[in-house]
């Protein structure tokens, strides 16, 4: 593709903190942004020349769009594939593609895709029916989670069998959904690599962010990880191998569990800028979401070096009503999100209201 | 005045690169941010909520502004003061006020008020007549600058008198408005001091840039300066008292002469963010844009010290046409203005199109 132009217009699928963000770093760049999204007034929509208010499959809306950005990309993983194809069809230019965005989707899929590049990660199967299911908890054994393949973030749709009696319960929760059955790693971390790849195939690796989880959200990052060297070697080869291998244009996010080994294996693959890089803000001088913009607008990638070590923690529900204390941090910065919130009962527990990157080193 | 909660409104009067700065500073508070302007896709308005497409004066734009803002502010010196009053008078907060608005617009009564703070200036005379103009030029003597008293900026406006012989030509140019003579400064440095008042009293300032003009116009600002402690000093204590003496609140410049003795003369108060702060963007935790919007908003001001030395060179007309060389390098950041401009013709010489922060150590 060739580079867009000053003042180009970027569009973006998805209207929440992530769109915000990816809109304001393509502001930066002189780039003109509009936001595909259910919400007028969204986190995405309130720093954004225009946006479109339709559901992600409303063709007409789609076409508009298309007619109007020179690029579209999108925030979030749960954009209808077909959705993309829709907007290629019509001529549009699409990064990342339909086909990181089908794969990374599908639990059973991404794994599989894993390993076919040399990738490891835990065990799995493939749940259709209650014998799959059952068969796959003998072979895996208890514990095991079960997860659907496709949707759920955050910890949701995912169970813990701990023994062959949850399994009849588990399986009526799936409601039908086709699912994975995933063995437990005994990891002692869990790290993430933020990557971005453009298309010219440059690839652009950001330092690893040491990732802390509380009731199956992530809490803090701490970056650049305090980890071995191999270690860092290894995470960053993978993401390279998930970038490559997916032909992928733009910015994802690679979470890994690290054995007492050393040894690492892929938990998931995010296709979109990532809560865990948040910390690059205010670590490097290119951060995340500026070089998705980049990759995916054909500028050179930037600068994704580490200035200082950083601790990012997310302020999930009632966490940002502290704002007053936490605007006032020395060595710190505040970012929240403009997500409108009811005064009597406060933000929904858990709902990501903004996040603080304090400055470590 | 109350702290703004999250979430509320703030209105800026003006709609170019400082306000979509100062816009982008205020979503990443969470605050949504309404620009008024003359100009629906304004630098400003295309990263804000909203826009007021009006002219300065409009009371019954004015008056819409005012009801759905919490707190009004301006991005640049020559809003009518009147507008200002005119929405304090309907019950709105505004910050700054329009008396510092007034005492700064005006040449003379800038440098008067210096002197009555204690803050050296060069000499200077107020110029109503061709007899003033005559009788300023034989005391202060060629070389001296006439201005006007009111408006002008980056060098408009400015004539240099030689000699005797330019008196008459110059003071036709005036076509009659007020001015000034100013003798010259036999200065050795530029500098300018960013520094912010909230509503409590409380007072920070930035370390100090070192500027650089071509033909009239900041073409880089070299931040920390490297001079002497003592300057560094006055300059603050100078900051400080022109603070204190508008009962001022918000961000504002003062830009400064360095005498070779090291002594340092007022030249000129910028009642904004200003675009030797720029480096603060990537120099400091807290920029200028963000410690204004803190400011008004009567948040706590912020962490204003350097993490590193950064060069901010202006881009000017034809110099944002390089943009895959400056968007390529290390160690930098670059900042696109969206100001549209013919594709045949290019961008106006001189006009200011984006930065570029160089990080220096």
């Amino acid at each position: 593709m060739q580079a867009l132009g000053l003042g180009a217009t970027i569009g973006i699928l998805g209207d929440g903190q992530l769109g915000r963000m990816l809109s304001q770093a393509a502001s930066r760049l002189g780039f003109k942004v509009v936001i595909f999204g259910p919400d007028a007034e969204s986190p995405a929509a309130q720093v954004s020349l225009a946006s479109k208010v339709a559901a992600y499959t409303d063709e007409a809306v789609l076409a508009r769009l298309a007619e109007r950005c020179d690029v579209i990309t999108f925030e979030f993983e749960n954009v209808p594939a077909s959705s993309l194809d829709y907007l290629v069809g019509l001529g549009a230019t699409v990064a990342p593609s339909s086909k990181a965005l089908r794969i990374t989707q599908d639990r059973v899929l991404e794994k599989s895709f894993a390993r076919e590049q040399g990738i490891g990660t835990v065990d799995f199967r493939a749940i259709d029916s209650l014998e799959d299911f059952q068969a796959a908890v003998a072979e895996l054994g208890p514990p095991s989670l079960l997860k659907t393949r496709r949707e759920g973030y955050d910890g949701k749709g995912q169970v813990w069998i701990k023994s062959a009696d949850d399994i009849a319960a588990a399986f009526d929760s799936l409601n039908g959904r086709p699912s994975i059955l995933e063995a437990r790693a005994d990891f002692t971390q869990e790290i993430s690599v933020v990557a971005a790849r453009g298309w010219d195939g440059a690839v652009s690796t950001f330092p690893i962010g040491e990732n802390h989880h509380v009731g199956g959200i992530l809490s803090t990052t701490l970056a650049p990880a305090q980890i071995a060297a191999a270690t860092v070697a290894e995470a960053h080869a993978i993401a390279r191998k998930v970038l490559e291998g997916l032909d992928y244009v733009g910015v994802l996010a690679v979470e890994l569990f690290v054995l007492p080994t050393g040894k690492v294996l892929l938990n998931e693959i995010a296709p979109r800028v990532h809560n865990s890089g948040h910390w690059t803000q205010d670590g490097c001088l290119c951060d995340q979401f500026e070089q998705h913009i980049r990759a995916v607008a054909g500028w050179p990638l930037g600068d994704s070096s580490a200035r200082c070590t950083v601790e990012m923690t997310n302020l999930l529900g009632a966490d940002i009503l502290d704002w007053r204390r936490l605007s006032a941090e020395a060595r710190a910065r505040l970012y929240v999100y403009g997500k409108d919130f009811s005064v009597k009962e406060g933000p929904r527990p858990g709902r990501k209201m903004g996040h603080i990157n304090r400055i470590k080193s």
